[in-house]
Parts: structure tokens; sequence; C-alpha cells
């Protein structure tokens, strides 16, 4: 496949969204063909799935039901959107891939790490970024900034307390230690124009 | 866990639900207490993922996303309802079970008998029933009863060929084989009292 995947991994707050619309605007003016896409989501069987995972009335989930909605609907973006894309040669930017199931399910609930990448080789069949974008910010600061945008909507997610938070952080930490070549940190509690240059300079490296 | 755990599995039209209500109700005459369910389903989170895989609008849904929607689905049955029944003395009769996915997925779909079974190792940690009852009639004969029942309703998986159909029961035989222990075979192609007694005689060995 001769496209540039890349994802942005990091927890709630951190600013992955706002800066991929930035970084898109940019490398589609200098002529890039930019696919921007979210996990879980991206296509219509993935949002459906994402609509389950979400909803705030399913506070019973099992954490592997969680983890294994999560896989499908990576499986279905993937085969429906990330590789046609890359195939067709164009920069896809993905918000949030595997690295947030190992560290969502396998780390902060606690499934296990290996477990969780094991069952998502069945989906990914070992299809990994190019680069991993991780906006590093303290969750207590993220979290702060998702309360203070009236805009977002509250998922399932959001209604975990601040440890679940902390082991998230500390998840993406030892992840970025285990796989330094493929995952950088970028300093996420700056302003928004630091942030962004970080991320485009570690995205111009790899073009 | 000190319940019996009984599967039924089988092709489209086989009878496996109609026989299911007949022996619930024997068997709950004689004082036992049977609990009825089914898959994918048999609780809320389960019915909806019931509802995107079985929706004819996803014919773009690719065969790994169906496998690992089966898998979340079983996953949240088991542990909402399966396991607590099970726990509760019931003899817990379902219909479908990782058997189905083995053989839908795995060999009419093609992704392999190991692959599905191993990611379903991640949803079931090797659950297995004590006793599932294969209901074994031609595919062609099975799908005529379903198109002669105007109630029943066509799902994604009724839109599948001939040849699909006939994978699936290639499949189950090949199951029967593998595991002559657990999985035991009845006509199904005989009227329905003589399904009944044979499904009926099967179950009572292991009570």
């Amino acid at each position: 496949m001769a496209g540039v995947f890349i994802t942005f991994e990091g927890g709630e707050g951190s600013g992955k969204t706002t800066i991929a619309n930035m970084i898109q605007k940019t490398l589609a003016q200098e002529g890039y063909h930019v696919v921007l896409t979210r996990e879980p989501g991206g296509v219509e069987i993935a949002e459906k799935i994402r609509d389950i995972i979400h909803d705030v009335k399913y506070i019973n989930m099992d954490r592997k039901t969680e983890a294994l909605l999560y896989a499908a609907s990576r499986r279905q973006h993937l085969v429906e959107k990330v590789i046609p894309a890359l195939e067709n040669d164009a920069i896809v930017i993905c918000d949030r891939f595997v690295d947030s199931s190992i560290v969502y399910q396998g780390i902060a609930r606690g499934i296990g790490i290996d477990e969780v990448y094991q069952m998502n080789l069945f989906a990914t069949e070992n299809i990994l970024p190019k680069r991993t974008i991780f906006f590093d910010i303290q969750p207590e600061d993220g979290l702060k900034r998702v309360y203070e945008n009236k805009d977002r909507e509250v998922n399932r997610l959001d209604l975990e307390n601040i440890d679940f938070h902390r082991k998230v952080y500390q998840g993406y930490l030892s992840l970025c230690d285990k796989f330094p070549n493929r995952i950088v940190k970028i300093d996420a509690s700056l302003d928004i124009d630091h942030v962004y240059q970080q991320v485009l300079t570690k995205i111009r490296e790899i073009l």
C-alpha cells in the first residue's frame, strides 16, 4: 500500500480531534490527499457499533463485550475506509486505533495487554500505523478541557472516574516505552498552536 | 456451576426453536428450572448487536466484522444470562453458540476454523456446553421450511445462496466427527414429534 497510515492517541480532552483538522487543512493545501477518520466509527456499520459502545444506558456492558465491539468496529472501518484510502496513496490520519484498545480495555479495564492485542490481530491482520502520535497531557487537565466544552456530548466512557483515566495515561506511557520507533510523544498541555507545530513536525518526518 | 448447559445447532429451518419450546415445557412440568435462550441476542445489549448483524442493509459487512459481532453478542449473553442461570442450577438451552461461528464464519465464509475458534476463546473463556444437539437436515429441505413459514422475518443470512448453506451443513458434519462426545446428531428431517422424542432422549441422558 502506497499511502501513509498515521494514528493519534491520547486521553479525553487531549486535543486530538482539533489538531487532526488543522493538520488535514495544512497538508491538503500542500497538495496531499488526506483522509481524516476516527474510531470507533468512520463508516456506517462502525458508527452503529459506536452507538452501542457509547450508550450511557449500557452500564452493565462486560469489558470483553466492549473490547470485541471496538475490534468489530475497527475491522469494518479498516476494510471499508482505511485500506482503500491507503491503496489510493492517501495520508490517513485516524483518531484512535489498536493502542486505544490495549490501553483502555487491556490496561485500564484489566483484561490484559496480550489478550486484547491477540484478539485484535483477528481484526487488523497486523496492519499497524507508520507513526502514532501520543498526545501527552495529565488526565486531570484533559478532563478539565472536556467539561469546559459545552458542545461535547457525554458518552459512557466519560462516566469513568479519575482512577480509570490515570490508568489510561500510565498505559499510554508504557506503550511509548514499548514501541519507541512507532509512537512519538508530544506535549499536549501547551497552547493549541504549539501542539499543532509539534504534531506537524512529527508527521513531516515520515512524509 | 451446578446447572446444565445445552446448545442446539443446525442450519436454517432445522426446527431448533420449535423443539426448544417443546422441551422446555416438558422439563418444566417435571420440575426442572429451564432457561431457554438464543444467540445472537438473549439480553438487551446482545439484541442490539443482533440487529446490526441481521440488518439486510449491511450487505458490505466484512466477514471478520460479522464474526467479532457474534463474539461480542455471545460474551454479553454468557455473562449476563447463561452463567448466572447455570450458577442458579438451571438447565440452559441455548439456540446456537460457538459451533455456529465456527461453521458459518470459520467454514462457510472461509475465515478458518482455528482463527474463529481462537478469537472466540476471548469471549467464552472456554465455557462449552455439556451437550450439543445437531439438527441434521439437508439444507434444501430446511430452507423449504423457512420459505413456507410466512411469519418468519427474512434476515441478512437468508440472502445467502444454497452453496453457502451446503457449506454450513458440511461444516456441522465435520464438527460432529471432531467432537463426538459433546455433539450428538438427531434426524431433523422427520415429523416434529419424532424429532422431539430424539432430542428429549439425548437430553435425558445427561440429566
